[in-house]
């Protein structure tokens, strides 16, 4: 069934809250898949969200938990007695969105949740999964996973299958162990059913497996994930004892992470936003770069300042302020750009830096030489001084080659110190860009004109 | 087996391929994964990849081909004869690569390889995927799937799906049809596994299944199987019957598709490019935006050359031209991508775009206050003039507020008339906003000084 959220359905549903109808509400929402009811509640207010949260049932609130924004849930669980958030929430979920949901909790409410888990097995995944760094396998892996030992047979792996397999939502792989807990191998469920009940699991398992380390971070795991086209990937510790699986929904929401974050850093965005949040957050993310913008206005006013004697004399310089400032900000993104991508593409590459650099180079010389010969013939014709044609031109392709170079090498070096390159797009290439393009025309021009 | 190319293991591997030690080479890559074999010949000459290539037999060389970039793809087979494309490449293929495959080719070459193709039912599935879209629904999915029909039993399923699987890579869930092909449910192999063999699948199959109709958007498709975790979704037909499913890692693939080509238009890069990629192609995608930058910067020049005059009597009002530029070009950059990257999440909203519109003037009027004012305070205790402080602040404040609304606006703009928002991002935003922005500054000084 196919649900989409209309306007319509939105005030109907508002309609029968403020009328207090519960009966009515609980059939609209009964039916539905708990991500399309965390997105019901995320366009309605609090109260109302609240009103509709409180008519789920244990299994499907605890669901629907999961699916909504991470800050609108710490927010809602700081009210309620860590008893009801350990039984009627915690309990019912997986090991990794458990982990997930305690671990931003403040951390006296933390322990007060742990303590009230009745399950211990449970409890103690959850703490095992706490100590992992939350960006790595381990942070992202569920400790929920169907294991068969290689020396039983099909009929054993099957009657395991169905007692393990009451915790696990979907059996994508079962995983194949020795006695230590070793991974040895993999098992498709199709391969179990076509084989008949007496087959060792030794015979018909594959061993071909790719793992990931528990201390992987979580961008690598998205990129063998991808790379290898894997549904779910076993996680083993540093003596490779198998500990979890990672899911591709886990993956995937990594990589959407991954890259609005990339996304957000070259248009100059500190932070999570999208266009239903408030006016504050808002201003919060958009602030930082705009001040660096400011910051890099005030030293490009001083540039200009120290050459006013030369604007004073030649008032045409100042024509081609914008041209220069704009080229060497184009430039310098779209080549921090380029190094940002194919890094996070996670593309192997033997190239040196200064291999790259060379590269870039012959890359900058030909766009640059294009261009600043348009801006030659432009010039030539319009501007009636041969000097200040040069100067331009020859500005401009000097400030091209640089930008490009700059915003090549900054992500590079980033990258190497396992700094985010990501950092060295958009606002703060085009600031540093425009300043010292600024500088490097008003050098050449010196050298035309004499002031 | 966690394969890890290094620049190690492909010297050795040229060494071989040099010396013409076949065998060797054999041994090296046989055991690989078809992505680890496809990435190695990424890494290598022509030639060197050819020789790998030849020396693989046919479903590895089939799965190989799937996995090399599309147009290194199509100049590989447009050398090959059409017979070999189809026995050798085309019939070890899943429906949906080979109808990848084979749309790449040149339009006479694919009537010769489907003809060519031994198995008539797989040369007309190809044909009929070839009839989709290629960023639909339709165009996304693979025809192998395995289906029962919901009057079976559990045992009449078991022994079918072992019939149908042979096709099938993976079994993620077994669709279940009606007797007219019309979809029902689906059920998991993991209920399949543990219910008695007896049991009618009408019994035990779940109703609630999700589907996409052929011609829903590839990046629709996307968001649903994200949205509701999905492995595999069914797609069906007008009428509802079923006809393909698509699986999660071609989903994976279009979400990256998409989000690369998101990133690249804000960062102003025209097109497809990595950094292994020749000076050719990077020069290719660079010249068309900078081109609009050129453009720009000479708009600017004019607007600069008509307030000339103003310019010689207050050379100062020349300091502040970058910092206008820039915050212009920050602000837009930054209202324009956070449009762009909510309409790109998919998330339902109900605001009208003039609601949106007094929100952003909200954002503007806040962060622009504050930017303002700290080039007010600069100004007024390092320029001395009262004047040129109140004309610089009040400028920067206008072009802010202006550059916030036309970056909201335009994105919004496109999206209704159904063109890609991420057009106004970027180097167009950029642009677009410097020039208003000189306007609006030169207008404002003239209030404050007598020229």
């Amino acid at each position: 069934m196919n649900f989409e959220l209309t306007r319509d359905y939105l005030q109907t549903l508002q309609e029968l809250i403020a009328n207090d109808k519960n009966s009515e509400v609980q059939v609209l929402i009964e039916e539905l898949h708990p991500a399309d009811i965390a997105e019901i509640m995320d366009n309605l207010s609090i109260e109302e969200a609240k009103y509709i949260y409180l008519l789920l049932d244990g299994d499907k609130a605890s669901d629907v938990l999961v699916e909504i924004p991470d800050d609108d849930r710490t927010r809602f669980l700081a009210v309620l007695p860590p008893e009801m958030i350990a039984s009627q929430f915690i309990e019912n979920m997986d090991s990794d969105d458990a982990a997930d949901v305690i671990g931003e909790l403040p951390e006296e409410l933390q322990e007060k949740v742990l303590a009230n888990i009745e399950d211990v097995e449970q409890a103690g995944d959850i703490v095992d999964l706490l100590n992992y760094e939350e960006d790595t396998a381990g942070g992202l892996m569920a400790k929920e996973l169907v294991v068969v030992n290689e020396n039983w047979t099909v009929q054993t792996c099957l009657k395991e299958i169905g007692a393990q397999s009451e915790d696990v939502d979907e059996i994508y792989y079962v995983y194949v162990v020795d006695d230590d807990q070793k991974l040895k191998g993999i098992l498709s469920l199709k391969k179990l059913i076509l084989n008949s009940t007496s087959t060792k699991i030794a015979k018909i398992y594959n061993d071909d497996v790719i793992s990931v380390k528990t201390d992987i971070d979580q961008e690598e795991v998205a990129l063998v994930m991808e790379k290898y086209d894997l549904v779910a990937i076993p996680v083993v510790d540093s003596i490779g004892r198998l500990v979890g699986r990672i899911t591709f929904d886990d993956v995937v929401d990594v990589m959407r992470e991954e890259a609005e974050k990339d996304y957000q850093m070259v248009s100059g965005i500190a932070g999570d936003v999208d266009s239903s949040d408030k006016v504050w957050n808002h201003t919060r993310v958009r602030l930082p770069w705009l001040f660096i913008g400011l910051l890099g206005g005030i030293l490009g006013a001083q540039v200009i300042g120290a050459h006013e004697h030369e604007l004073t004399i030649i008032p045409m310089l100042a024509f081609f302020i914008p041209l220069i400032g704009a080229m060497a900000g184009n430039v310098g993104v779209q080549s921090s750009s380029i190094v940002v991508q194919s890094l996070a593409a996670g593309i192997p590459d033997f190239e040196s830096i200064s291999q790259k650099l060379l590269k870039e180079l012959l890359i900058a010389l030909s766009t640059a030489f294009v261009i600043s010969l348009c801006i030659f013939i432009y010039n030539y014709f319009v501007s009636g001084s041969l000097n200040l044609t040069w100067a331009v031109s020859l500005s401009l392709f000097a400030v091209m080659i640089f930008a490009s170079l700059f915003g090549t090498f900054i992500p590079l070096i980033l990258n190497r110190f396992k700094i985010d390159p990501a950092l060295a797009t958009g606002p703060f290439i085009t600031t540093m860009n425009d300043i010292i393009g600024l500088l490097i025309y008003f050098l050449i021009a010196s050298l035309f004109f004499q002031f």
